[in-house]
């Protein structure tokens, strides 16, 4: 550890770095006493949770013992208090971004993943519009649901490998710009997370919360909206899991002194009609124009304005929601964006000039038989078919295709006759195509009874 | 793996080699859904056991993942046939003993480990001299509780590290013979059973099960009885958890065609009165000359009359008990156990000379103070005192003094009266005395009223 990172130590937990002088043996016997007391489901006190982390970072604590402290810890949860200490000991593991020389608070908002889950590009650039301070890290595909990077990285020329000076300079000149997590933020995560993925030990909720809250709070964030998704299409399939996870991060928030607040969000069909890198960035363009879907506009207004909010830019929620609402329909989200887009090296005029974008070669219509109500829409399956046809990634090494995926023509509630277009799919070649179209197929459920319309946000955490 | 152990798992699982061509990559994948699997509380199959035990033998899963195998069986558990096919797997690690060449039923007999517990040395020879064949593997001490190999060397000269074929050749001649744990037995339990050790996976009942089965059955035996002792003084403090572990042994043994057997004993105090190394020889030597403390006589016989039954020398058990009976009185289980002393090179007259055994150098009373019933004698606190005046180890290196322990005065439910002697203490320095002297004190509960005699076999599970 550096000095500097010695520094940020002690203004998190007041203590001292451990001595040099504690010899392996003695540390190897003591981790095995915190496995055990975890294992037993006793609470461990936050300088064990962090010899935990920092043992195994450095390379004092060999891998099995990680292995084995991360499988209690599924089994036997962590308590408030060990859960922010592990997100503290992340956090120290590496350097942070200091933002403090940008005034104004900085606000951030992270999503737990979706289909067709593009509210970051909206909800940013109408709160950065606003006078909110967003220095926005985002992730990349894998799976079945989408990333924040690939769907920028859609618009040619876009650049979302800043360096830590343009990053910073970016977001003192516009209030807002996109990059991607860096080696040097968090790294205990990093190499937790990749022990994780190898020990079945990536779904647990404690884990899942601080690996989450880590990388946000490490580059300087003030206050962070989630948005916890839930449902078919979302990692967490149950409302209580979901909840969990947004109370325990929100918890985070509490101790670590940071403002959270967590939307819990229906993932059961795509959110918007839009799934697929370009696609997506069409719909965005659309959206900030006040013409997009009714739940992504929805939900994107509900986000900036809580980013409005804890930002300070107003005293209620309310008036946050009515400031939202007027930097969409004055268009001054739509030219926020476009700002950034250049800021970055991408050709904005794409927003209004689609076949700038890149554009798929094919498409094929999906059709339903029979006529009645749409009654589900399977987001993991859509996710899953636009993947397969190139818009996601199955490992980190695949490359995506930025023009491909799938729109949507109809949504759950709306009615259709035998012969009415489901969706249609945009491809650049034929390989997986009729795989991918057998699985949206699938995705679709036709019910002969009116469907009643689902929530879009089931809960508030905060 | 050799050919011979090829030949092992075919007669055991019916099953051919995993094919040498299988991808590291492939087998990677499948480890973390195996490990996926457990956790949720899924039933692995054979062959997937199997997998994980031989590929984590062989090096080809990382320590990390077989941590992560462990964690998840701690807290899930295994059914009858997973834990039978961990077994197998450990036993066909490696090399097995054929003891086929020699006629008759190969019976042993196996201790969880208690204080005071020195029933092999008695029911071992007796089962001898009643024509059952014993191929005894036993133990070592570690923490409080004694091993069987550490109170036979407390006889000068005796040998514990007979060559397979010199173990072999007594066990024809005499029907009898001691040694230890090979390196060649069952080399997957000594590497996971290490790992446990690191991880705090120790306590697992499907673990300790196939760990003690795994290394029973690769020495060739036939039939087995388990003396799993429950109490303050032994490894499993509840009953529940010993009959558990007792049941899951015994079903290891009927899947795998072996006859177990298996009592649940009492370890709230120790068994006998003698305490230590050489003294507990001293109180075998009385015990087959049908003259030692009748908690110890009851056990021993109860035990080698279970041998005697499983030996099919005898039609029923009570029969079994009535030859175990006959050979302590004529005298043949004593003589059998001089003529296994002298044949492993120690001095059999140790058994009539007690001062040709080493003895302590000093002795301390500790008495009571008040009068009443004796309600309770800590067997792990007596262990524990015992050990740290040199009677055991705290770790494998520790050397043992043999000539030094505890020799009880009273046991549970007697009388006592003011300044009665509890017991002595049998020391040959004075380091540590003071504070085994006040471990002992600590030991010993005295009660106003009568106290119930609480019984010595609380369960059989057969």
């Amino acid at each position: 550890m550096d000095a500097e990172t010695v520094v940020q130590t002690e203004t998190l937990t007041g203590e001292a770095e451990y001595s040099e002088d504690v010899t392996l043996k003695i540390r190897k016997m003591r981790t095995v006493d915190l496995i055990h007391r975890k294992r037993d489901g006793d609470e461990l006190s936050p300088e064990e949770i962090r010899f935990v982390v920092d043992g195994y970072t450095r390379g004092d604590i060999p891998d099995y013992q990680a292995a084995a402290f991360l499988m209690s810890t599924y089994f036997s949860g962590m308590s408030d208090r060990e859960v922010s200490a592990l997100t503290e000991a992340f956090i120290t593991s590496g350097s942070t971004l200091d933002l403090s020389s940008i005034p104004g608070t900085k606000v951030d908002k992270h999503s737990t993943g979706g289909v067709g889950d593009k509210t970051s590009l909206i909800a940013a650039p109408i709160a950065a519009a606003a006078g909110v301070v967003v220095p926005m890290i985002s992730g990349r595909a894998l799976g079945h649901t989408g990333g924040t990077l690939d769907k920028l990285e859609a618009i040619p020329g876009f650049r979302t490998d800043l360096s830590t000076d343009e990053f910073r300079a970016q977001v003192e000149r516009l209030k807002l710009a996109f990059i991607g997590q860096t080696a040097e933020i968090a790294p205990a995560d990093g190499k937790f997370y990749a022990l994780r993925d190898a020990t079945a030990t990536v779904e647990s909720i404690p884990l899942i919360a601080s690996s989450i809250m880590s990388k946000k709070i490490a580059v300087g964030l003030d206050a962070l909206v989630l948005d916890v998704k839930v449902g078919a299409g979302a990692f967490m399939k149950k409302q209580v899991e979901a909840r969990r996870l947004a109370q325990m991060m929100v918890g985070i928030g509490r101790r670590l002194d940071k403002r959270v607040q967590a939307l819990i969000t229906d993932m059961s069909q795509p959110l918007g009609y839009a799934v697929g890198n370009a696609l997506e960035i069409m719909e965005v363009s659309q959206t900030l124009q006040n013409a997009g879907p009714a739940d992504l506009t929805r939900l994107s207004l509900e986000l900036a304005g809580r980013m409005i909010f804890l930002g300070k830019v107003t005293k209620t929620l309310e008036e946050a929601r009515e400031v939202a609402q007027a930097r969409l329909l004055d268009g001054s989200g739509y030219r926020k964006f476009k700002e950034v887009i250049a800021a970055q090296g991408g050709n904005p005029k794409v927003l209004d000039q689609f076949e700038l974008l890149p554009n798929a070669t094919g498409a094929q219509e999906i059709t339903t038989s029979r006529g009645g109500y749409v009654s589900g829409i399977d987001a993991e399956l859509i996710g899953q078919a636009s993947s397969m046809i190139g818009a996601g990634r199955n490992t980190k090494e695949d490359q995506i295709d930025p023009a491909v995926g799938v729109i949507l023509e109809v949504k759950v509630g709306q009615k259709i006759e035998p012969g009415s277009i489901l969706c249609r799919l945009y491809y650049t070649g034929e390989e997986h195509l009729e795989e991918a179209a057998e699985l949206v197929e699938d995705a679709f459920r036709i019910s002969q009874q009116p469907v009643d319309e689902r929530d879009l946000i089931l809960e508030v955490v905060s």
